[in-house]
């Protein structure tokens, strides 16, 4: 059919390459529904997601708010594109806690999650030949985001036995003048590390003299629980602007809610030019944003929500994260490099040579999948082959049920000889 | 500072350009601002969001529905991207009522309000030198969107002498090869038109004729008073694709919530190959989607929602219509061609050469706004210039005296002489 064609265009042979976290676990999944076995329910420590868990579920405070502004009948009708004021103001103040400088409600535009954040950089910086410098590991919406919008990706290393930083001398070689910003992840999402300032101030100095922006996506913000205290990005507004990406999904675990923010930190006015402002306003025409009365609730959310519910997700965080980290101990074809000191994963190293007939980390995950019931996410999903994604966020039986699960996979699978390749 | 031009780069020319309807109306609301007498309330005439209004509030059935999805705690977390099964498959079934064929699940994919269905429309379909048909006077949205995703727009006329119909001829001169979509709305934003079948079908075997597909712009569906029926373009959909664009917003009067799809009217399968399947699938991972509470309430809000709350809005929206056409007899420097049949809107023809200081529809606009509270949209924005576009969802005291005061704006500014230009 003649109009066949009309639709496939364009994308195709960068898209549909991209691997995706969402689309590699609905795999998992599948592959786990082939041989479901009644007895063995299926845990999942694939994504940063444990709402599933009472553990973790979020504050009444928040509840509530939505409830409130729900009911209220006051917010069915659009909200401004940009967010509700109310929203852009709160969210201001909430991360101007933290910075030597006050962003103002102009400064915060509201999102759908995260996710939408990542895009709308992305797609605002995007032009003939740029480039933009990911980490890898990383988050590969970053790399489908800048497939669509054509933006050549160049992959800069995290470097393991440095604690994940980032290999800032490979970011200088990377750099040209096509490069339109460098992307941290912080806490650090697969790897769970957390910056301390002087890598932070270092990242925002390279990025300067390179001429380029830092994009820190902060969407586990706060949730650290190691010897580095979190430390916005935004800090080093004045050294190099900065888009900050969050959210509340996981601070407040509430990632169905969709509501995420991208933040101009920028305190020398880089941003404040009235094109670009005029141009970002006008692509937020375009996005549809989070539900109004969700938006309305933010201010109640931000101000009401106490320190001890924060307390309880990283205690939750930090007694899950020990229970892994002690199991892997007891399994030899695994290892963590790193324990985690933040986000809600952590990257272990996975030795096929000590498996019989395993051939890499996906053929490890699907016969997890299939044989026991549990889904972690192949490091090459994330751009490190050989790796292992595991989520922590999950109740300590889960996560004791699931390690224990992979333990006897290794043992089922383990290399019979003492011979190592 | 060196770091300026990066984000200012690549769509300003075109973006910049472009009008759209939130600003306008930020605009004309500002300029009311400045001279606000205490006296007259406020009046918008100008956007297609009645909730302010009590006689246009929702039904209790959907806001009870999302409170109790809300505080379930079942939907805190995320949807798969393409979103909630059970919401897609009953905006499936809502949808298939109307049609000959059966759409199924994987036919919907819900975007944030009909909002992010235009742009990833638009988006899905751009690809180097492609061009879009949009109707003139039209929704400005789509030339953002179109100017965004680097699509060329082509303008065809609607023609008011023929109730606002397609002009086919002109889209038989303006499509070439590179034409990847016709844009047609309906129930008609601007104009209030309601298409027949018979036209429908001859807008349908015109893109087929020259290659492309139609977009079908429904978020106004089913709100149809006048003689023709509400027909969705998707019953042609054997004849050529359709993607068809709706959303909760106007018919449940909820346009904060969000809650859009796009959806593929394609009984001959056109869009199922594969490929593109898995384009669309990994672009919407890309966009955050609507809260996953509010679309777990979409079966319930669909199906308990009953004839009476539906007939009530169409009794509302026809009474406020009449009280508008009536009173625009009485301003003779307002005319309106065609009364509507749909929707929520309508377009009326400016006479300027019956006033004395108004140069044009803008001016009009503006000075109305500073003089009498009065907003309403100047035809230029939304395409034809010395129009202006009547919003009527509102209550009739709002419309009542918000017509009483455009007439006395008449009444000051009308040409003192007999003459006419």
């Amino acid at each position: 059919m003649e109009n066949g064609g009309v639709v496939s265009v364009n994308y195709e042979s960068k898209t549909t390459s991209t691997i995706t976290i969402k689309s590699t676990l609905s795999l998992l999944m599948a592959s786990v529904g082939e041989n479901y076995d009644d007895s063995k329910r299926i845990i999942s420590l694939g994504m940063g997601d444990p709402t599933i868990y009472t553990c973790f579920h979020t504050t009444s405070v928040a509840e509530e708010a939505v409830t409130d502004t729900l009911q209220s009948h006051k917010f069915h009708g659009y909200a401004p594109t940009a967010g509700l004021p109310q929203a852009r103001n709160a969210i201001a103040e909430y991360l101007s806690r933290d910075l030597p400088y006050q962003l103002s409600s102009e400064d915060v535009f509201i999102t759908c999650g995260c996710t939408q954040a990542i895009d709308v950089s992305i797609a605002m910086l995007a032009r003939p030949g740029a480039n933009i410098l990911l980490p890898r590991p990383g988050f590969p919406l970053y790399e489908l985001s800048a497939a669509f919008r054509h933006v050549e990706v160049r992959h800069y290393n995290l470097l393991p036995e440095k604690s994940w930083e980032v290999d800032l001398d490979a970011i200088e070689t990377l750099a040209d003048q096509n490069t339109v910003a460098l992307v941290i992840i912080n806490p650090g999402n697969p790897c769970g590390n957390v910056y301390t300032y002087n890598h932070l101030e270092k990242i925002a100095e390279t990025a300067k003299r390179l001429g380029t922006i830092v994009i820190a996506d902060e969407v586990y913000g706060h949730l650290a629980f190691g010897a580095n205290p979190f430390v916005p990005m935004g800090v080093f507004g004045s050294i190099v602007p900065v888009l900050t990406l969050g959210s509340l999904s996981k601070r407040w675990i509430v990632p169905g809610w969709r509501l995420g923010w991208f933040v101009t930190n920028d305190p020398c006015g880089t941003f404040r030019k009235p094109k670009v402002v005029e141009v970002i306003k006008k692509y937020f025409d375009l996005l549809g944003g989070p539900a109004t009365f969700i938006q309305a609730a933010v201010p109640r959310i931000i101000s009401l929500t106490g320190e001890v519910f924060f307390q309880k997700t990283i205690d939750n965080l930090k007694h899950t994260l020990d229970i892994c980290c002690q199991e892997i101990e007891d399994i030899p074809c695994i290892s963590c490099p790193n324990k985690p000191e933040g986000s809600m994963a952590m990257m272990v190293k996975l030795n096929v040579s000590l498996l019989e007939d395993i051939s890499d980390d996906m053929d490890f995950c699907f016969k997890l999948a299939k044989e026991e019931s549990v889904i972690i996410l192949p490091g090459t999903a994330v751009g490190l082959k050989d790796w292992l994604r595991i989520t922590f966020a999950a109740d300590q039986s889960a996560v004791r049920e699931g390690m224990k699960r992979i333990k006897s996979f290794y043992q089922r699978h383990a290399r019979k000889t003492s011979k190592q390749y």
